[in-house]
């Protein structure tokens, strides 16, 4: 884990800072292993300084090595000056997406005048997009453990079910299985299927229609995310018709994820699939996103990344793209997949022909 | 609910601020009832702009009243502009305690030279701190709901299960009842109760020993929060003893909470009688806080609070003193309460003489 933390210290030389506060407790949890919830990091050139207050201390000892561990107050940024001083630092990054502009006029005050403070961006957020194989092992355990939990919604069906109902029966069985939700299960039958971010409403499931459940598992910190289409008995022939395109452009895409790949183009090779079915308009999101740590990370496919966007070799990310049909039917389809040199790794196992759920 | 914007036109104007941009996503459900995850508001004479993104516009027209709703970009930013200009604002709040420093920066570029951004503070958590009756009202039922937990566990029983199982039963309990916990619940065994906030681990409970319980339902939005100490069978002479002096004090303060006490003497009414009996440096937190949308509100009930701060009618407030034995045993005693004029209500019902649970 030290690793990490010498890969941020070279980024910081690259852009001439001295340090880093790092206040993101997800990046924090990510550089220390720490998983509390007030907690403070300082990275620089021979400086690994971790601060807590007295209710994680016995915890710090725990999971935080290679770093320093200081016990602070529980506002923990009165306790950086004297850490920062003996360090020589000058030049001092802190994350100015996390920071409040409240918080950042107390640790203006809180440190010396010869101390200046910079807008460092999201440099950790950055060194998160590529997993290491151990990371990657846990996805996938989150990945499989979200197939296990979709086999077992099978087996127990969920016609004349309400779609809260189907919902509370996936965190329930996540939950027996030792994870939590990564994120609000989405169970969206028949038109509500149109509604990309449908809550899950007091709607039953009817014989014939589709039903978008998307889902994930939190284990052991980390985020697996997956959508299927199923069928509650055999559907119309537009909604198979529409399935077996949304499968196609998924195929697709998966096939175009490796290492070197242009973000903007991996979008792309699921957009022209539906666009030439003549859905072009009907897929208004992205095609995916990083997942690990959050289920919302870089990098993203999206047709607005740039040009030098590219997967790196142990990005992981969603691939999932949808045709919704306002007022009639929704079809997504989302794999979890590591960008490797060679191609694709698919972490998903469930199977994806149209599966009819009774 | 219009009347919440109301009440902060007025706070705006003793401020000589012409609108306040409201961003913290508590604040925006508690003036306009939106219970989505992505929106903004402007308040200001004449003013009352929501701004959601196009996956909640049918939301917020079932939820929004009293507001022109506008739908913007996902980032809701670009569209501020053509919001301020007719209402002539040019002095504009902010609530820096939400926003960060990098979201600041695009906030600045997107509006006119024209237009002073001033940090305002937490204006809306202020008026969040005094609930009317509908307000009570819901924290009452999710405070019924925890003692029907808790009366549900008391027939469960759970000695010789674990700390992590006897948390997940609570859990699963409250989302049988519809409810979601308002925080991860606390279930410290033995010698761990004396850590105030212990995360359940794999410590079975055993025969006599003390168990503190802390959890709170989330319901309709309201949280509750409600810590009781159970006994597993009988516990020892010593234990009893600390049990009957946590709740005369927990009483003793219970019975200061009305309209206009100052919040750091109701405090110091629990502190005394823990002190009185040589304890006093065995109760390391705060007497208790506000609770209402979220867990933890104002006001504080504190040794840190000024003397200015006194509870108003309509404040809901925690008491929760505890007295905390390294290596041997901790008690705490919890109850959620409503300031009146007249004095103390008591929200959470379940009996606080000691209960023994097998």
């Amino acid at each position: 884990m030290s690793e990490r933390a010498d890969r941020l210290t070279e980024r910081l030389r690259e852009r001439g800072l001295d340090a880093l506060l790092v206040t993101n407790i997800v990046n924090i949890r990510y550089l220390t292993g720490f998983t509390g919830t007030n907690a403070l990091c300082l990275v620089g050139d021979g400086l690994r300084a971790f601060l807590t207050d007295f209710r994680y201390v016995e915890q710090a000892e725990r999971e935080v090595s290679g770093f320093d561990r200081v016990q602070g107050k529980r506002d923990l940024l009165g306790d950086l000056r004297d850490l920062l001083a003996p360090a020589g630092a000058r030049r001092v990054g802190f994350e100015d997406h996390d920071v409040s502009v409240h918080r950042h006029g107390r640790l203006r005050s809180a440190l010396p005048d010869s101390v200046e403070l910079e807008s460092a961006g999201q440099l950790v957020e950055g060194l998160r997009e590529v997993k290491d194989e151990k990371e990657i092992a846990a996805i996938r355990a989150a990945a499989e453990l979200a197939t296990e939990v979709l086999e077992q919604l099978r087996e127990t069906g969920f016609r004349g079910r309400t779609e809260r109902q189907v919902a509370g029966d996936f965190e329930a069985e996540m939950r027996a299985r030792g994870a939590e939700p990564a994120f609000p299960t989405i169970v969206a039958a028949g038109p509500n299927g149109a509604l990309p971010h449908a809550t899950p409403g007091d709607a039953t499931v009817l014989p014939g229609s589709l039903v978008v459940v998307d889902f994930g598992c939190l284990l052991d910190g980390y985020c697996s995310d997956c959508t299927r289409t199923l069928a509650s008995g055999d559907p119309p022939d537009e909604a198979v018709a529409v399935y077996e395109l949304v499968l196609r452009a998924q195929e697709a895409a998966l096939g175009a994820v490796r290492a070197g790949a242009v973000c903007r183009e991996v979008d792309g090779v699921a957009r022209e699939v539906i666009a030439e079915a003549g859905h072009g308009d009907r897929f208004g999101h992205g095609l995916g996103h990083g997942v690990g740590l959050e289920v919302h990370e870089g990098p993203r496919l999206t047709q607005s990344a740039e040009d030098s966007e590219r997967l790196e070799a142990g990005n992981v990310v969603s691939v999932e793209p949808g045709v919704y049909l306002p007022g009639e039917l929704g079809v997504r389809i989302e794999d979890l997949v590591v960008a490797r040199d060679t191609g694709p790794e698919v972490l998903t196992s469930f199977p994806k022909t149209l599966t009819i759920v009774e």
